[in-house]
């Protein structure tokens, strides 16, 4: 093992204590030989065997005698080097790592197809949530349309507090924060950024490409208001943080950003720390895959899976099937031709004709307006719009072209809307 | 291929129509060389290679030539002598027959690890949703404590109507009939049939023994009223029939029964003919598993994914592990001892001390009461109670010894209570 923080010590305690079991589904031995820290003198709450700890990693990745590394540190380096040592030495590879994978993962899967060893990940995303090997296997026989997810845990529990309890962001920032469910620094939560790590993998493995991180354009939560989500609950929605990707026409596009979901799609429903990847296939139709996102347990018990999976291999003189979509770049979709609706406010002036200026700019760009609902009197008139799916470029530019009219004060509010029929 | 009905038919175009992309995932040629049916002179929608059909299932059973036959009848016989007759002549099995698996499946995974094949079901359960594989192999590092499921389209959609509508049972349906969800005999559906074999199954994967269909008991909903489903809303309940098995001390508990959910419950949200699986796993926590439970599609994208691996091992000469759970007997638990929780509506006699008489009778069969609520006066008093969790028998016993009292008119309506923290 690499590493030994809360996912680490969690794996060692599972292939500690439940060793008999594990052992018998697998036909082998399976047993922790080594466990490489940065500091081996460290106290710790999960006891180890005597010797095994070492401040080297080197005496992992470099002993004959270890034939599977689990590595759980985390992070691009030193993770990378450590595990292309490990496959260059022969050595099999279970990681949680979804910012190598995310960035560097083609080369990871490259390295390990020349070696002949299994490098599996299903603890990577989701946690718990057995998603890739589902999506790697189970939907061999189908095509994937659409894979929408439910991924960060920390910005989901913030959404939900805003939804119950009406409150602002900062609000539920605070809550999480007291709860545990932050990072020192939220910004990877809060801006997405985990989010298009979890989604780079996910589109990779549903649409057989790679798809880098880099390329996902990203949206976080910090500008959703108390206001925004009342507006959502009145038209019968939740607002979440989606992480989308979709093939068209063989091109991808993928995408992190908050979105009004109807109340009736089953990621709406969808609590607190709890993620949920939904799929759309073109067979078997919708699915939805729920579980705890994070967390010791939950990901050491995806960890210890795919333990158990290669050690059946090497008993067995299997491989496990390839991830090919690291094989292969994706096609790109570029962001802008992405079809999306959109959730709109205006602050406009309370005058005649209003209306059909503002709808003479969504004709103009070819949009269509699925509702509109006109308030006011007086200084605070405004207009509340839900386009029919069209391009995000058409619909960037029409929000341009309204913010240059003289009788539009401001778009007050807008985010994309999910999970229709038509998007 | 065996059978050409819904399922069948829906296979053959997969295979047919994604056969560059599943033998490129499989490594392997894979076509469909012979399909027996009664009637190979009938006209069918899908069309077929010229020559394939044969109305002698012997000619697919026995052709040395063909090393994977897809089993697309349904029932006990002869699916279940053909397949025994495959296996022994050494060819791999998939298969979507809940009927025969939750019969006599551990006879036949006993005959398939005998002769070295793979016999792979991942349809039998859930149509397209991915639970076969992830209880195998996904949760290969835990233990699971408790599976509760939704696996039952047509009852979920009756339920889901009488929510939505306030409408009777026999209205939900004729809507199910109209929309072509029931069997011309629906007694498999509403009276539980079909779910306690889907459980059989998800128990003997999940618990590592097998559970035979005849060992759970099983009640149906054609009992279930709107009164019952208005009452559990004003409890912010849903009611669902759920399929649930437990393991508590070796011992497993499965039983098939309309029960009351708390809305926040992630099976409550599930509509329609949807169908979901909750798993409960010791590290892993809460999982649930969504999409569509049936149709020839969704059903038909799980049993190509399982061809596509069994091409893949026929390739690398690896096997699938092991449904292990049917080389031992499961110890089953006695219903009576399974902890439960009720809800019941007692009419009563509108008198003083009432509630005390009733409350005396939960107080010496060692029930507690979580909640009681009277309603009267007149003679319509009731008394609407919710139990804490305790023992099926003693519930029973309680039932009976309340209805011995002359200040109870009846038991108007009871349901267990599921999804709450303590059960």
């Amino acid at each position: 093992m690499l590493g030994f923080g809360v996912v680490g010590a969690a794996t060692y305690r599972i292939l500690d204590q439940h060793r008999d079991e594990l052992e018998a589904r697998a036909g082998a031995r399976i047993q922790v030989t080594r466990i490489a820290v940065q500091d081996p003198s460290k106290r710790r709450d999960v006891e180890v065997a005597a010797g095994i700890m070492t401040g080297d990693a080197s005496e992992v990745v470099e002993d004959p005698s270890i034939q599977i590394v689990v590595e759980a540190i985390g992070g691009v380096d030193p993770a990378r080097d450590l595990i292309s040592r490990a496959i260059a030495g022969g050595k099999h590879v279970v990681t949680a790592n979804k910012e190598l994978l995310s960035t560097v993962g083609a080369a990871i899967f490259q390295a390990a197809g020349e070696a002949g060893v299994d490098v599996l990940f299903e603890a990577a995303v989701g946690g718990g949530i057995p998603i890739i090997r589902p999506l790697r296997e189970s939907l061999a026989g189908d095509r994937v349309h659409r894979v929408m997810g439910i991924v960060n845990g920390t910005t989901n529990f913030i959404l939900t507090r805003m939804s119950e309890t009406g409150g602002s962001f900062e609000e539920a920032l605070a809550e999480a924060d007291r709860l545990g469910y932050t990072e020192a620094d939220p910004s990877a939560d809060v801006d997405g950024h985990d989010a298009a790590a979890k989604l780079s993998i996910l589109a990779t493995l549903a649409f057989g490409s790679t798809v880098v991180a880099s390329d996902i354009p990203r949206e976080g939560i910090t500008r959703v208001t108390a206001a925004d989500i009342s507006a959502a609950h009145e038209l019968g929605y939740e607002v979440k943080l989606l992480a989308v990707a979709e093939s068209e026409g063989g091109r991808i596009a993928a995408r992190v950003h908050p979105a009004m979901l109807p109340k009736t799609h089953p990621l709406a429903a969808v609590r607190d720390v709890f993620n949920a990847i939904f799929v759309e296939g073109e067979n078997v139709g919708e699915l939805m895959f729920l579980g705890r996102g994070a967390g010791g347990a939950p990901t050491a018990s995806a960890v210890a899976s795919d333990v158990v999976e290669i050690a059946r291999n090497i008993v067995s003189g299997g491989r496990s099937p390839l991830s090919a979509g690291y094989a292969r770049v994706a096609a790109i979709r570029p962001p802008d031709e992405a079809p999306v609706r959109y959730y709109l406010v205006l602050s406009v002036a309370d005058q005649p004709g209003v209306l059909a200026t503002v709808a003479g700019v969504f004709a103009h760009q070819g949009i269509s307006i699925s509702s509109v609902r006109q308030e006011g009197p007086g200084d605070q008139a405004t207009l509340v719009l839900i386009t029919h799916a069209a391009g995000e470029g058409r619909h960037q530019a029409t929000f341009s072209e309204l913010e240059s009219l003289d009788v539009v004060k401001e778009i007050a509010s807008k985010m994309r809307v999910e999970g229709t029929s038509e998007a």
